[in-house]
């Protein structure tokens, strides 16, 4: 006979293997969500549930939605000659957060990364290539791409995969600036964010 | 017309509620939930859904149970006059993982704490001064309580209250060892445990 009913022991064995949430925390939790009055249970409950029903993903730009277009590509505001290309929805959600970005996204659904299997293939690399070539086709004008994967080794390959193949349709390729976070300490700041602060360094006016 | 799907953002609404997890870390766990494989996705949610389901308490020391006596107090070798008072279940737990204790429990299903409007009527406290009543007179053996609340202003108030009660049975009442925790630092230690550290001091022998 184990010491926790069966019910409670597979809850914190599934939340255990969420990211960043350890046993202590799972049980934590657990527990919490076991103390919630019945209706609020049945809320969280539910919305776990129906988490993936009615989402589907924007067919031009691959963000998560609820419309065959997402919520920025039906914009008509949006400026449609300047696409930013991210690994995931989550990415689409900060960058939305500053409110300085008027163009529309791409999401790639991650980066190149052999030693989890993911090649260009698994991505949505074509796909961003069939889209700059139509934009350029119907309307002839110059298109910015950029290419703002998370600074890491794959998705500076990645970027680097990416702009060889785009680099031959004539666009404009960016990607977003590096150095030091606002809140950061120079003397804390690794080499290469700090190098790459003195690289993008910006003159003052 | 929201940036992110309903359902999506319903999750992450719900899962900040839980205690310890922000915004962005729900975020992220709703998504990283979204990208799971459906039938991995269906076990987690399936988990949540039942976990009331079967869970009962235990109807002498209130702890989490699936039969009407838990693990503990169903165990005939367990000594059934040394009771240790807890908070709530995953006290017994942690207590349980050591392997040092002997006795039964007894939940109490909180502290007293007047700000959140728990009195002693909230807790537990008849039924465990019923059930030291009925071991003595059933028995006439000594009983020791072990009062092993949280170490805090409400955890230390409901020892004094229950202390109070109980002292007139005639019980051995004890509390566990305050002091340096294991891997502690003593120029980190506030004041209070150092203090508690040397009046629980032990001979070297």
């Amino acid at each position: 006979m184990s010491l926790l009913p069966h019910s409670i022991e597979k809850v914190i064995e599934e939340l255990s293997k969420l990211p960043g949430i350890g046993p202590k925390t799972a049980s934590r939790l657990t527990f919490y969500l076991y103390k919630l009055p019945e209706t609020q249970f049945d809320v969280f409950a539910e919305s776990v549930r129906r988490l993936k029903i009615g989402v589907t993903v924007c067919e031009v730009c691959f963000n998560m939605s609820e419309a065959p277009l997402c919520a920025v590509c039906a914009n008509a505001k949006r400026n449609p000659r300047l696409i930013c290309a991210v690994e995931d929805p989550l990415d689409v959600l900060a960058l939305e957060q500053t409110r300085k970005f008027g163009g529309l996204y791409h999401v790639l659904g991650g980066v190149i990364s052999p030693i989890d299997g993911i090649g260009p293939e698994n991505l949505k690399i074509t796909e961003l290539i069939g889209r700059v070539k139509k934009i350029k086709d119907e309307s002839g004008e110059t298109v910015e791409i950029i290419l703002a994967t998370n600074p890491s080794l794959e998705g500076d390959a990645t970027v680097m995969y990416i702009a060889k193949q785009l680099k031959p349709l004539g666009v404009k390729l960016t990607k977003l600036a590096r150095g030091i976070p606002v809140g950061g300490d120079l003397e804390y700041t690794d080499e290469l964010t700090l190098s790459d602060a003195i690289d993008f360094r910006k003159e003052i006016t």
